[in-house]
């Protein structure tokens, strides 16, 4: 069985959208629930990540609300909720309508400069009412300014709390960013997942939460290419080795779209580490001349890594169902 | 001949580091100039880069001011301008000491919200009077909030016409974060390449200069490991292939602290696009128990590929001629 662990609703019916378009016009509105039919939500995925699921031979889809669309930096505490609630029971519908195809992880309800307690609820509301089995949390709920505090600071020490009871890992994903300096899907995305591992490089935050599991997405960001530096700060900083220090607690998926970052991937961290992923429909929707295939299509890089079986069963299945705990369920 | 493209001050006699705690404590102080004798500066230099450099088996430093400490988001242009002339003026003094052993590349008196038009006159000084051959540009003055506009805005224009007039490159390089979110060396430096480099992947910066030349420091942040990300974000966005949107005007350097990243490294990008450096005396200063030697002792990297002599020879020196075109006067 092959699990994706990453894989957004970037192909939502527009009415959704038109729903968000209302809260962006006027925040303080609150837009009746978009109407969808069972047969649009069908429509929306079989041409699409269904569609890419047969052709690319992988299984299941832990599947969330598009990451750019989250915007926690729009309209207050009450705009992010309700739309962070449209969105999860969309995702609810699609799991619903295709159990064998997708399960759900939400987005949560964050805004810049509010406490993650706000977010509790709502991750409780998913995770026992809906059946989901993990979260997208977001470091910078600012869209590019960085305006909270760092994933270590005590602020979201509840929220970690919630987790650890409810046994669920985040990936640390940002949303869209609003700062010019910072594109989003290129620049801002990336940096969240550098930002976020070096973070936790100086912290002792799993000490604190030693049961709490993050994967940062997309390859861990320049973690990996850097795993030198990484090592050598840590060392510097009197740290332990990056091996005891993070590796208990910390994951990296294969949303890297070339065969040589895949190689160092693997090469670098170990293989428990990594969980397969490809992070479609998403960031990166072309074929790539160089080799004729989908750049997203990730199945392929992991297919031709020289790993053994046991190995790659571990990439592509048994170390997402060890991280994702409740997938067993 | 061995040439490291990216070599920091850091090692600089204490007076220097009391100059800027005056301006620190005072940004409307005007300090008098440090008081450093010719003795003080040799031996804060034997004991740290050259004796690298003997050691490692380079010859030549492009050497700058330390990038951690340029500090532009303290005090106003004033303060920036006294602390950028200190420090410039201090490297000359390195390279009068120790003409085979470095060559200038400035600091520049930049500050939050104003122009890049009030770098210009620092950069023809040390151009034209003391021999520097480059500068380090800060795409982040503000240190960590990402305030200024981006690289590619009409903003920046008049600076880069000053460079194309002196025929000098860029370093793409960030100082101290004062944002508790990123990390200096381990999140926000990283952070400012792939930042820059997804910025010129938007723009039609290079068809306006088209000797316009920048280097991406820190191997590039994460764009080689993420290549084919970009690939297929710049051909999502309809932007040419970026060998050749990009490759003629963008260089990387090889501070990538561990085998498989240069490896990495020299695999995706093209071999004329790479200069050697080590960032020495730098980010990461200690030993890597997996090797027995310095994390940053890159040209042991460089040593180890499978690359042809012709090739390393323009990692080592040709690419850095080509790039530092001042370097050959």
């Amino acid at each position: 069985m092959i699990i994706d662990c990453h894989g957004h609703y970037t192909t939502a019916p527009k009415a959704l959208e038109a729903f968000r378009q209302q809260q962006i016009a006027d925040p303080s509105a609150r837009p009746a629930t978009p109407s969808i039919s069972d047969d649009q939500i069908r429509e929306s995925l079989e041409g699409a990540q269904l569609k890419l699921q047969r052709e690319r031979g992988t299984d299941l889809t832990i599947f969330s609300p598009r990451a750019a669309g989250m915007g926690h930096h729009i309209g207050d505490g009450n705009t992010s909720l309700a739309w962070t609630q449209v969105c999860n029971d969309l995702i609810h519908r699609c799991c619903t309508l295709y159990p064998d195809k997708f399960v759900g992880v939400c987005q949560l309800p964050q805004t810049p400069g509010m406490p993650p307690t706000n977010s509790i609820a709502e991750l409780e509301r998913c995770v026992k009412q809906l059946g989901f089995i993990g979260c997208n949390l977001n470091p910078d709920p600012s869209g590019g300014w960085w305006k909270d505090p760092p994933l270590t600071d005590k602020w979201w020490f509840p929220f970690y709390e919630k987790m650890v009871e409810l046994d669920v890992p985040a990936m640390i994903h940002v949303s869209a960013s609003c700062n010019p300096n910072f594109h989003t899907t290129g620049g801002h995305y990336i940096n969240g997942d550098t930002t976020a591992f070096m973070q936790l490089i100086t912290s002792d935050l799993f000490k604190e939460f030693p049961t709490l599991k993050f994967i940062i997405p997309h390859g861990g960001g320049a973690a990996p290419y850097h795993w030198g530096r990484y090592r050598g700060i840590a060392q510097d900083l009197k740290r332990p080795l990056l091996k005891d220090h993070l590796l208990k607690n910390v994951y990296f998926d294969t949303c890297v779209y070339h065969q040589p970052g895949i190689d160092l991937l693997t090469k670098v961290i170990p293989v428990d580490n990594i969980l397969f992923a490809s992070e479609m429909v998403g960031a990166v929707r072309g074929v790539d001349p160089e080799t004729g295939h989908y750049y997203d299509d990730t199945k392929r890089y992991v297919d031709a890594l020289t790993l053994g079986a046991a190995d790659k069963q571990k990439i592509f299945e048994g170390n997402a169902r060890r991280v994702f705990s409740r997938l067993r369920r």
